[in-house]
């Protein structure tokens, strides 16, 4: 069971006072379909993850990265509110979208430059692959939220899950970049880590990691 | 060390002697390119192993395929010793080959219907990763060799050769296929295997296995 999935079970009780009350949070999204700039205030590239859980992996970017945007989505009001409070008081780049992704095509218009799927829910029964954020049904929405072409980063540690996902990344014609089964051990930068990797790869089970694009490297 | 750098080490005294000795070795294979067909006096499909080591996967794989042709490509003599001694009599559809691999795109000219690549060589050393057996350079010469379209089959325990792989592939403009990062526990066949994966799956060191060609597969 992932993070998500664990908190999910656990209700927070005054979870609409957090929600009503947070200047970060934005419940009903497809109001800005087109016009996420607005909400910025500037025209900077918006970088989104789907499922961002607690949220230090976004917060962190958003901190270091003061002149990209940051959108973190999300459809339980649970998680939500405990990713709210953490959020740096002043922080201008990051706001909270409550949605199911299943609609992110009818949140963004071109609109996003860059996509984390960190540790998404498995899935991991067959019948249930198509509800996996990186399956063809996702990655066809995907084609219609990004500004120029898709650009995918992907971390797991469920080795079906990325196994599947290289697939379904192939096969949508994207190219892979910076795959790597271990990724804590091959990666030379700095990472900035979610919650749930920092318990696992302490645990000492190995990171998957892709970046999926239209760009073709030569000579590899 | 993989299986056919410890072979390497190993001399076979009297290698010279079987190697002339058996109606299964072709020294001198540039002068059948374009003529595969021939050696084998049938027009069944051909699928070659580069790198075959002792041979147990070629041999395996000829003994319950008889209509289709098998070629375990090899560059020292000592290893293709070790080979040519296993393979049963009256084998009609295996050939060993000596050849060094860069020079594969002058010995088959569209010939090849698939391509096994085996617990290659790693090559771990960045200044060394050409040399590869899924690097462009080999890729581009498989273009020539297939028949139709490249159609590779790779199996490994190396993350790092594997991960480079699936880079390379999709770059190569190849769909991904039977992606696994434990391939003898996702698999549900039955699966001939080498001797070097006998012996490290038998250590529950997971194989990696890929299948990539030109396919696209819809609605992944």
């Amino acid at each position: 069971m992932n993070v998500v999935n664990s908190m999910r079970m656990r209700n927070v009780k005054n979870k609409d006072e957090i929600l009503n009350n947070s200047e970060y949070f934005i419940g009903d999204p497809f109001q800005y379909m087109g016009s996420w700039n607005k909400v910025f205030k500037n025209n900077n590239p918006i970088y989104l993850e789907i499922g961002m859980g607690k949220g230090k992996f976004i917060r962190e970017n958003a901190k270091v990265n003061p002149n990209i945007n940051y959108i973190g989505l999300e459809r339980y009001d649970s998680i939500i509110a405990k990713c709210l409070p953490k959020i740096e008081q002043n922080t201008k780049n990051l706001v909270i979208v409550r949605a199911n992704a299943i609609g992110i095509d009818k949140i963004f218009n071109h609109e996003i430059d860059c996509l984390f799927l960190n540790f998404s829910d498995p899935w991991p029964k067959v019948r249930h692959h198509s509800r996996r954020l990186s399956s063809e049904v996702f990655l066809k929405k995907y084609d219609q939220i990004f500004k120029k072409e898709i650009n995918i980063h992907m971390r797991t540690d469920n080795t079906d899950l990325f196994a599947y996902s290289l697939e379904s990344f192939s096969n949508h014609g994207l190219y892979l970049h910076d795959v790597s089964l271990n990724y804590h051990l091959t990666c030379k930068d700095e990472l900035i880590t979610t919650e749930y990797e920092d318990k696992f790869s302490s645990n000492d089970i190995p990171i998957c990691h892709v970046i999926a694009d239209k760009t073709k490297c030569l000579n590899k």
